[in-house]
Order: structure tokens, then sequence, then C-alpha cells
């Protein structure tokens, strides 16, 4: 059955700027390896989209229509499509001292971020800093290679596609995520792991919105719950895995490091005690 | 009927040092603001604890025993009882380049944190800085006066108390708290606000786990679920009801602002990010 808007599926694709060859985003985590994109906290493997469903270029979405499982495809993105024209307004001067001020040492080629919006020096001179606020891929021609590597029929592993998608936690096994349908209704249950997540928990909330706007414009459901369940442990296990809970590998240590956390060089050996300030709070 | 352990009840209290009156904790808001130690972000008003759930001092549960609702005492805490006899252990000489080393400045009566463990700055001398890590009520008598505002005999209103005890969020609005009882199983949908709260998922979740244990050590529940519910709107609310909630008022704005987001202000990011600028991911 070819491919419709609306369809599931998992592509793999390359992205290259046509006239360079230069490779800028992959699924492929041999083809990013070899063109220096490789991320380690990235999934690479074929991702999950909703076709028509604003994941990718809409150009991919529209190529991808009538393709069938198995078929691969190149389709050209020019500017239009891809990521807009250059606007030389976004070409902008920046005086030195504001760099200063925050103790920046900025040179040619140095990625800035102002007001969510990232920009790459171009020159320096006489105390005015040339940033380029424009996409990096604005004004270039694009080539996409496309693999349909499958189209996803069975409903739970739609479900599954969408929290892969936006929920990029990379220590989520989907595989020990449930999923229960009850009419109308999507119960999400996370592997566990995703409770111990440092992100915020409006970052959280904003995937679970995007996960369940996916599943009710696309699927039959109008309401989306997730679960964090809590289970009385016997006596005896319970501590044990209260603490396995609590120490996870993986877990990056600056995202651990919180703010006003001091570093170990104010403290001599001898370890003092916690004590809570307040009555108000035990130390559980 | 006299309170007994395991009992929940909403306490009143005023902490004092028993030598010089300063009060150092309270439920009132009055007193605290007299005492300058009112604090915008905290709820005041009697707070709800198990009796011997470890939520307070145990000699404050000790001594609650056998009061009934509306009744009030005066109790002494010993530092044995309390927050522990002083120890000169902890009373550290800290060489001055550490400090210069981060930038600091320190001066007496300086509060530095080392490896989680808050110090206060005795002295400077000679190049070195002596820090007292002994927790500020170590060694000294208070007197705790305490009324017994409540006795909560209503299940889901004892549920509801550890929710407020544990998870101090001060937006939560715990009338918009639904709360489910099925056999052996507590469902809660907390506020929806809380969704938007920019702790991290992991401190959510060691929230939650305290609420639970709480609930399944001193109530008849095995399992403890938090739900977090995500509906379809009608077309027309939709896009208008995302924005609201995404805007949302009385946020403390620091707390908007996280790590990485970009202030208006220039930040270098040593690495170009990925995630925005590859077309995976939408602008949604």
């Amino acid at each position: 059955m070819p491919i419709e808007y609306g369809d599931f599926v998992r592509l793999e694709f390359t992205g290259k700027v046509k006239e360079t060859g230069e490779v800028f985003d992959t699924t492929s985590e041999e083809v990013a390896i070899e063109a220096g994109l490789f991320v380690e906290q990235k999934q690479y493997g074929p991702i999950p989209i909703i076709v028509g469903g604003d994941h990718l270029l809409k150009a991919i979405d529209d190529a991808v229509v009538g393709l069938d499982e198995g078929d691969s495809k190149i389709i050209d993105v020019t500017p239009e499509n891809g990521f807009g024209q250059r606007d030389a307004k976004l070409i902008q001067l920046v005086p030195m001292k504001e760099f200063k001020k925050q103790g920046m040492n900025p040179y040619p080629g140095m990625e800035v971020t102002a007001e969510g919006h990232t920009g790459r020096i171009l020159t320096i001179n006489g105390g005015r800093v040339k940033v380029d606020f424009n996409h990096h891929l604005a004004g270039k021609n694009l080539e996409y290679s496309v693999v349909v590597s499958k189209i996803i029929e069975d409903e739970e592993e739609k479900i599954k596609g969408m929290i892969q998608l936006h929920y990029a936690y990379p220590n989520l096994d989907i595989n020990k995520t449930e999923i229960r349908i009850d009419g109308k209704k999507v119960s999400i249950k996370l592997d566990d792991i995703t409770k111990y997540d440092q992100k915020s928990y409006m970052d959280i909330t904003f995937a679970r919105f995007r996960i369940s706007k996916d599943i009710w414009e696309n699927l039959d459901y109008e309401k989306v719950e997730f679960i964090d369940e809590f289970e009385k442990k016997e006596p005896e296990a319970e501590t044990k895995e209260q603490t396995e809970e609590i120490t996870i590998e993986g877990t990056p240590t600056e995202e651990i490091t919180t703010e006003g956390t001091p570093t170990e060089e104010i403290t001599a050996e001898e370890e003092p005690k916690t004590t809570t300030e307040t009555p108000l709070e035990s130390e559980e």
C-alpha cells in the first residue's frame, strides 16, 4: 500500500548540501561518524514520523507520499522549501564591549546565542563583531536521500513511535513502556528510568503534549494519560530497590551538579554530617 | 480522640532558641514576618504531618501523642533531641587561596557550601579561613510551641495532606487535585499547573516517592499512581488553550529562565547545537 498523508512510517534519511556534498543530518550512525556529526546521546536508526505531521521538512513528507515499504528516493530541496533564503537583515553588528561584559572572547566562527537565536561570528573589525543569525542552511540547495524502512500498521507501535520521536531521552527503553488502550483513551506508562530524567518537568510536559497531540490528531483517541506508578515493595527488597533507583548510570554528571553546589576544592577531608536546616524536612 | 502514632494531623508550630528567644522556624506567616524569616514562596498555615512519620523532630511527634484537636503545648527540646551537640571536628580551616580560586571574597558570617554542606565563616586569620560546618542549631536548647489545628479523619484529605507536605510547589492548588481510590490503588491527578514546574523530573519523582511511601506505610493502599492527562480540545479552542497553558501567570521569572535558555544577553556555545537546526524537530 503506497504511503498516504497521515501514515506512520519509519524513515532513514541523510541530508546533504547539494553544492558541497556536506552531510548536515542523518539517521545513520555510520554516516554520522564519517561526517563528524556523531553525538553520543542521540539514538540512531530509522526515525518514526507521521507523513504530513510536520516532523520533517514538508518537502520530504510530500516526496514520501506514494512510496512503499523498502522504497528509496533522492529528494531535491530548494531554499524556499528548505531553510529559507538568506536575509541580509539577520547579519548584525554587535559592539565588542557587549561580549567583553560577559567575559567572552569572540573569534570568527564562534557560535553565539541571543534571544534564542543562534548566530555565527563572521568577522571582527574595529571593535565591532559581525554576527550572522541566518540559519546555516539558509540559501542552500539540499539533497535528501530517504529510505522507507517501515510502514507502521500496529496501533501500539504507532504510539511508541511518537514517544520515541518526541521524548528524546537516550536511556528510554521503548520495550519497557506499557501502552493500554481503553476506548477513546490511551494510557502510557513509560520505562521507569524516565522518572529520573534531569530535564525540567515543564520540558517533559511539552514532550508529552506533542506526543498526545500527534495521537489525538492522527489516531482515533481523545485522551492521552501518562502514569507514574509507585508500588509498595516487600519490606526486605524495599531499601535495596530504592538505592538502586537513585543511583543511575549514564546520567550526565554536569546535570547532577546543581547551581550552588560547591566544588570539592573548599572542603577538607573530614566530611561534615548532614543536618537538615529546619525540622520541617526529615532525612527520609 | 487523643492523638496516636500514625494519625494524620495539621499542626501550627513555632520553634525558638530557648536561651535567646530567636525564632528559627514557624508555620505562621505573621510570626515569620515579625522574625524576619518570611519567604514569599513558602505556604504558611498549619502543616499536615503523620505523627511518628519523621516529618518533624521526633521530640515533637512524641509530645503531640495524647493531645486532642485544639490542644496546644510547649515542648522543650535538648540538643540531643534536636540538632545534636556541636562537634569541634566540624570547624575547619580552609586556605584563603581556595576561595580566591573560585573568585570568592570571604568575610566573617558568610555562608559557604561544600559538598552539599553549609558552613558559616567564623574568622579569617593569616590566609586561613575558619568555617563552622555545625548545624546552626547544634548545641542549642529549643522550645517549640505547638497547636493541634486539626486531626484529619477523611482519607482523601490525608492523601492531600501528604501531597502538600512533600510537594512544596507554591502554585499548587490542592483543591484542583483529584484523588481516586480503587481498591488498593490511589490515583492522583494533580492541579494542572504542576505540569509546568521548572524543577527537574527527578526531583518531582522523589517528591512523588515520598508521598507514595507515606500513603502505603500509613494507609491501607499498595499502589500510588500519578496521572498527567492530555485531552483533545475543540478545534476552535485548541490553539488558544495551548498558548494560555504555555504562558503562566504567577510563575516566578527566575524559574522560567533555565540553564541553557538564552537570555537577551549573548551567550557563547562552544559546541554547535544540532537539535533545533536539523529538520528533525518542527517548531511546534
